[in-house]
């Protein structure tokens, strides 16, 4: 065998020394048909005698293929998005899949996403982590037969992974009504850009047949949309505590809107849960630390499937997947029984 | 103007169209030399007209780039890293350039990534994200001429945006030493699987310079190690709260850390800062909410001076800059003068 210094490699060399054509070497390379796996694992063992290291663009070129998907996300630096984010990387990076990140924060960089992307093929797979995209932008992603996967949020007639978000509102609910609890108030979220995330309408919907089934007509002014986060759930919690009459239980949209709950009623005196219970969505890290009941699920989790979806996808299977991801309730000390004081 | 569907457009309508040659297109679309200025917007005027979008391989080949940044970092789905993750892609797709993320949690990962970087030219730079890399790493990326900046620690020779970790656990010791404490812990973090974290050690140094300023030896039983986090935390504060002599102030390594701490000493039935004063570094979301003293600093920001380092290191400038952020005392009600019980 002649020892061949890396740089000077290159697919004819592999090529000459198996005594293949070079055509042979790069559909063997690439995985691809036209080649017997034997030739396939000699051509492939050779290579890597050799130091030959297919080139990824010419990979492209012949495969059709980038080997990279693309991370569409609202944001990076939040536990559930985060999360999901690592999730996915976990999953496609071990499969030799380049992930890029797609932070479309504001309209300018959705608009220059989606009008670019048709244009530049620059991936073969779009992970969306539930951000809600209009009828036309999915309509991009179709035409372009790029794969659509949609992580964090169940979505019908698409390939998506998530947690039932009204069945874990019921949950959630549903603990409070079996520790007495009949005056309930949601702390709810709305996107402050008027953005219509799936889990703000699910889990409001989720709330609302809990008490309905019941026999609990809803108080409309118990139900308080927030934006979003701890901020907003401080806001929430300070125009609950300004009602005449008082709930005796909080759900909130998620863990970290229940914090700033929590962070209003310690500055209001109220002690919780004696005075008030407080339930929240997600197992956030610093549940355990703030002693939250909640409703756990797993983002990371979501983002191993969703991540998963998209390889078969790429490999022609499954082409039209719901996976829905457990969410169980976890009891901690911010709740109990109503009027325990 | 002829009006052409975005499909059938190639350069060399666009040079037709222009009345230059396709090599003058191509050099003035990638923004190159040999075009004047006038011709270069004329012929940039006239592909947006005509709906014709550079392809990103044909750019890079006639460019000799990527148009993408890889972000190497231990982990994805921690406050720290997600943060300095956002900021980088804020300021890197804002400029047009993809991010690419390499999660290197495992030495497998770490050594697939560094065998296949110089044969598969994938990126123009790297950011690495407070991540302890070996001078072999560090050599690959140097051999390939991949532009290599460091975000999050303060690297000596290398271009790298942080604070001063050093600094701000003397700013955390110092307001513990201002309050009167003379008997203070530090829950310090070490890397389970060995890997030499700096901060890890900076601040342990800032800790140790700070009492030995104030004339106080450090007793080494005060110096408690562990794995970085909230468990972490807590298993720190459960072995300080065994001492026979215990501190009347803790130092936690960054502020999950000191989450961690708060909930060990809330099962002990210790007041805080009544019975035991307690301080951070991060400024982190739930900082406010658990009422935590803290040094503040911004990773997000680190993240945006660390993106725009790349940049203008891929437009060849300021080839080796040092970027140190600032961190700031937040007084909160975490801390108070020793023996206030």
């Amino acid at each position: 065998m002649v020892k061949v210094g890396q740089q000077s490699v290159n697919m004819v060399d592999v090529a000459r020394e198996a005594g293949v054509s070079v055509s042979a070497v790069s559909r063997a390379l690439a995985g691809g048909k036209g080649v017997s796996e034997r030739t396939r694992l000699r051509i492939q063992q050779l290579s890597e005698q050799l130091g030959y290291v297919v080139s990824p663009e010419a990979s492209k070129l012949s495969s059709g293929r980038t080997g990279r998907v693309g991370l569409v996300t609202p944001t990076i630096n939040e536990w559930f998005y985060s999360s999901v984010i690592a999730g996915v990387a976990a999953e496609l990076t071990a499969a030799g899949i380049d992930v890029l990140l797609y932070p479309l924060n504001d309209s300018d960089e959705r608009r220059r996403f989606f009008e670019d992307l048709p244009a530049r093929r620059k991936v073969d797979a779009v992970i969306n982590i539930a951000f809600p995209l209009t009828e036309e932008e999915w309509d991009r992603l179709d035409v372009m037969g790029v794969h659509a996967v949609v992580a964090g949020i169940i979505t019908p007639g698409r390939p998506s992974v998530g947690v039932d978000d009204e069945l874990a509102a019921r949950h959630a609910v549903n603990h409070l009504l079996g520790l007495g609890h009949r005056r309930i108030a949601m702390i709810s979220s709305i996107d402050p850009e008027g953005a219509h995330y799936t889990a703000d309408v699910s889990r409001e919907q989720g709330y609302r047949e809990a008490l309905s089934k019941a026999g609990i007509d809803v108080d409309e002014e118990l139900v308080v949309p927030v934006p979003w986060g701890i901020d907003g759930g401080s806001q929430g919690m300070d125009k609950i505590l300004t009602l005449p009459h008082l709930p005796t239980a909080i759900f909130a949209f998620s863990d970290e809107v229940a914090y700033g709950a929590l962070q209003s009623l310690r500055r209001s005196g109220l002690s919780v849960p004696q005075n008030m219970s407080i339930i929240g969505i997600d197992d956030h890290p610093m549940a355990e630390t703030m002693d939250l009941t909640t409703v756990h699920q797993s983002p990371f989790e979501q983002g191993v499937l969703a991540g998963r979806l998209s390889l078969n996808l790429m490999n022609g299977e499954s082409p039209d997947q719901q996976i829905v991801c457990p969410a169980n309730l976890v009891v901690r000390r911010s709740t109990c029984p109503p009027g325990d004081l």
